[in-house]
């Protein structure tokens, strides 16, 4: 399964922390990349794209110019579109129906709103996905969705060429810098 | 299962968004309070308490004045004390390691680090907990670690005295009112 993300709406300044964490849970949990829609923010893609250096693997993240033309063309395209929002369907039914439906070797988009998410974000999405429908986070939401859309063998992916990374350990830390 | 969240060295502005999430991840999968040291910050625990108020539940947050008091007197109490860090052992053997440990009626105190967590919460956790050994979120580890440890089961849960509800749907808003 190939996934990517789409943040609508960034915010220069009070979504920094958000939007950044939205691209390192995408990274962390087997997405390749995330375009983000709203107020540009290059500093933001270059910290994203240290970690991508510093962590391995081939994330990448960019800012796109309208969020409504890249939506449109990956729908054009192919892509299932996965909406998260806590007005949708529930994820632990829904998240295996977006898998069946983009297949295994298929294509996911999956639409992260911020502030007002305009109605033809709902219309133009093949699920809208809640993941539980009561207020929390976006970053737990993509985390949670992700982690039950790829049934956890997200946990399995491999970062290659990375310049630090761990090895799980009981206590303490276990850091390799090969 | 019975769910408490120890979060650890809050920073008053810095962290505001982030603890804010965290509890209302822990209230939204099934956990019933957070506990918080570092900073104590009146107006984040009210406000969390405020969104209680409105979509209902029972759920807590306090601060703590000292973390180590709180998580040696869980630990005499017979907590199972479940540390989420990237260090530790993978989140898809560990989650249901916890809940045998626990049992259907036992208690989980879960500790979400802040910047540099001190060896001995490694040394007094039963489990070192990563929610992948990458970089990511607190409130992204705490979503899928609630989520794996209940086994989807918190998206049963009521919450009771609501005075605002959503009713999932394919496409759009239902809002209950009652």
């Amino acid at each position: 399964m190939e996934i990517h993300i789409l943040r609508l709406s960034h915010r220069a300044e009070r979504d920094k922390r958000v939007t950044t964490h939205l691209g390192l849970v995408g990274r962390a949990f087997g997405a390749e990349k995330i375009l983000i829609g709203g107020q540009r923010d290059p500093h933001l893609a270059e910290s994203l794209m240290k970690i991508v250096e510093r962590w391995g693997g081939d994330f990448s993240a960019e800012f796109v110019k309208s969020w409504r033309s890249t939506l449109k063309e990956y729908k054009e395209n192919g892509w299932v579109i996965a909406h998260l929002t806590m007005y949708g369907m529930p994820v632990r039914e829904t998240a295996p129906k977006v898998a069946k439906k983009a297949g295994p070797d298929g294509k996911v988009l999956i639409v992260v709103g911020g502030e007002k998410v305009p109605f033809e974000v709902y219309e133009s999405s093949d699920f809208n996905v809640a993941v539980t429908s009561q207020p929390h986070s976006e970053i737990s939401a993509l985390a949670v969705f992700l982690d039950r859309l790829q049934n956890g063998l997200e946990f399995d992916k491999d970062f290659p060429d990375a310049k630090i990374a761990i090895k799980p350990c009981q206590q303490g830390k276990d850091i390799l810098t090969p």
